[in-house]
């Protein structure tokens, strides 16, 4: 049970923006605004570094939404969502971590690696991981954007299972919220 | 130097702010809602809740800036911020942590607690710890404000620190920024 009653029964963040509305609008603008406004990163590949981070957090509401918003988004690359969720692409850039079916390119390993250090130890960053991204074609907007993408998710994360709200267990329960997230954003 | 080009010279999360207009006004409107708007909590509590857990997270930029509206809005009671600087209440509730110049009252306490839990692994958030801070006073929006701002500083610490942007080292260069962010909060 959460923390504090929300009585409208949706789950993760949704029962929580639905009870407080005067955060919610600058939190959903927030997530639209980087998840959809633009970028120099596709929506595919935003989604799957929410979905990395969400599953390094152990958010199981957050990785579930965005992993199903990912898959709607990468389409034929749908396959790179799971790797990231069970790979949690770490620290290291692990070249075992990539699968013959679901290639990650070196770009967005470069950036799941910073993405995962901002996670875990932001004063972490080092030159040469960014270095690294540019080399594989990041410019300074990939790089602005997986930060705060990376760090936004560490407060979605936190509001969500700090308050303890309840989440459905089975991914399936997320596809449609995917279609959704794909087609129409973050701003109700 | 910062990861990536900033130009203003504007120090901490004022160059990425200044740089990046199409997130800085959801992360402005977010900061303003949440330390400025509507709550059970006081604004000098709200404050001393950020300066708690970016001190925490490390974030020098961050800790000092909120440090500075704290001893504003706090006043007399201003030596607080230094306590939760230094002692960094703990997610053990350490009685020793209240110095006799500086009561931070059962119920601060205790949200600090909460605080200090959303920042390190928020399922980690008890029903036993809410209940503390209910008993010392929290209503469910305090409770919900302390879980959202905390992790708010989780997302504004790790884009300040992980895009290493430039803060200036001294204390007393933030007291006028603090007087600002007492007096005129976060919209620019």
């Amino acid at each position: 049970m959460a923390h504090i009653p929300l009585t409208d029964g949706a789950a993760g963040i949704r029962g929580l923006l639905n009870g407080f509305p005067a955060s919610a609008r600058p939190l959903a603008d927030l997530a639209q605004a980087l998840m959809r406004g633009p970028s120099s990163l596709s929506l595919g590949e935003r989604e799957l570094l929410a979905t990395a981070v969400s599953a390094a957090n152990g958010c199981h509401y957050c990785t579930q939404s965005h992993a199903a918003a990912a898959r709607e988004l990468l389409g034929p690359e749908r396959a790179q969502v799971d790797q990231v969720i069970q790979a949690r692409i770490a620290a290291e850039d692990r070249a075992a971590g990539a699968s013959a079916e679901a290639p990650i390119s070196p770009k967005m390993r470069a950036l799941l690696v910073i993405a995962e250090k901002v996670r875990v130890a932001p004063r972490g960053v080092a030159d040469e991981d960014v270095r690294r991204a540019r080399d594989a074609g990041a410019d300074d907007q990939a790089i602005h954007d997986t930060v705060l993408i990376a760090a936004a998710f560490c407060l979605y994360n936190r509001y969500v299972d700090g308050l303890a709200t309840w989440a459905p267990p089975e991914p399936a329960a997320y596809a449609e919220g995917g279609k959704r997230l794909a087609a129409m954003g973050y701003v109700p």
